[in-house]
């Protein structure tokens, strides 16, 4: 057992009764938590958390703390999200100390409150997946996209065709739906029908699910594959990079499937001495 | 004080020795690092870690732990970032327990890794400036853009003119210096001059420093406040949502500017209930 430090006294923020803490929890693995969101659970009067929250964080509570679900999943936020901002300015005005984990609102709910931001589904999903597309070794420009609108129609709000051209990397969230229309859209305006395309599903998470195809294909491969929501779609080169860096496969004693996938060469220095200690 | 709670002893991961974690650190405040990456810190025996890495960090370490500094600062990774690797590669061969502290290296190196993902400076180190740019329901679309290229040179890798269509924020690392040659770039691309600009320098840390501006005059502005990196550039109309979502200024005791910056129409709810509180 790792037993966690105790972590510096002074300059460790206290939330203040009626106070508001928006937390995100990250794609799933708890240990994907920042620092600041368990010292907030250890704190908090009262959770309001999503339906998609790993359970074993809500452990992590003092003893004694109010659990409130109160879940958006799936396409419909807007009316929801506005019952609870309601809710947690209530919660704040009862001078709880209120922690609202995941999701959280962007909007001024009237109390005091502070903003911890979380690992995203898509630079920590995909890492997991080993494609590191916020590392700004492996590319340039990577965008995150939401792949349909507020209504949960259309991803028409999206200029898919631009993208096409001013983004190396694209990775779509809840584009599952509209995976053909995005991927002809990409095609459109001039990406490459053969781009690398990885589909995570539940990301981070036990049942994570991984599929690897090309735009052109992606759509049947997914629809074929059978994933489910909540899924993480990158689209672009750096998808590549997972013949290398499946470090969850390297872990279960596969081999990397290649070395060099973006072909940058690798140092000659490495080469030399892995085929000294493999001699 | 708040003492952090021990960890699940059962699905906490080893690091096994022979074996690299390379692990994010977060864009400088140590509240933003993740659970496995402090657990990792407790358990490595030897700790590669960048120059900005904040020593609090370091601290967390076991005791005895050796502690290695190989820092990128600045432009020119390459040759350096090589060493970097073949030093990870010969601690690892000596059956070390090794941790690398932000940056990384993410190519497959030889010896079994893991990748530890943390909060990046973009997303986590604009949340802090109340700009919540990787929130779904304040923008469908974000691209994250390195300013330069490997060498150091001119930004001429992003096709910046499609950007300005295919993004509605656009976030820039290791841009100042070019900064004035990108802004024309997007203007050419039809992004509007007035689009609102913000700059934030050592994000998350105590010597964080933001300047708000607008796209034409940010090169100017920036100039003339003196901002030095390491600095994050966030271009688009999200944010227009720090003037509602500056919470380090609510904290100092600072009003709110204008609750509903986006003009979406805020919760009726909300406006009356405030009023009641007022009144």
């Amino acid at each position: 057992m790792i037993e966690a430090p105790h972590l510096p006294a002074d300059d460790w923020p206290r939330i203040e009764p009626g106070w508001v803490w928006l937390c995100g929890a990250g794609p799933g693995d708890p240990g994907l938590l920042t620092l600041h969101a368990l010292s907030a659970l250890r704190q908090a009067d009262v959770i309001v958390y999503d339906a998609l929250l790993d359970r074993r964080i809500l452990d992590w509570r003092a003893s004694g703390t109010e659990t409130i679900i109160a879940g958006k999943r799936g396409g419909k936020p807007s009316a929801l999200q506005r019952d609870i901002t309601l809710h947690l300015l209530e919660l704040a005005q009862a001078r709880k100390r209120v922690l609202r984990h995941s999701g959280g609102a962007p909007i001024h709910i009237g109390v005091p409150f502070r903003i911890v931001p979380g690992i995203t589904a898509g630079g920590g999903g995909l890492a997991y997946a080993g494609i590191p597309v916020t590392h700004r070794d492996v590319n340039q420009s990577v965008a995150f996209v939401t792949g349909h609108d507020q209504t949960g129609e259309a991803p028409n709000a999206v200029n898919w065709e631009a993208l096409a051209q001013g983004a190396q990397v694209i990775v779509v969230y809840m584009g599952m739906k509209h995976l053909d229309t995005i991927a002809q859209r990409l095609i459109a305006g001039g990406r490459d029908p053969a781009d690398p395309v990885c589909v995570v599903s539940s990301a981070t998470n036990a049942d994570e699910r991984i599929v690897e195809t090309r735009l052109d294909r992606a759509f049947s491969d997914v629809s074929e594959a059978g994933l489910t929501p909540p899924a993480v779609i990158c689209i672009g080169r750096a998808v590549l990079m997972r013949q290398a860096l499946d470090w969850q496969a390297l872990a279960r004693g596969e081999a990397p499937r290649y070395l060099d996938p973006l072909q940058r060469g690798r140092p000659a220095e490495i080469s030399r001495r892995q085929r000294g200690a493999a001699d």
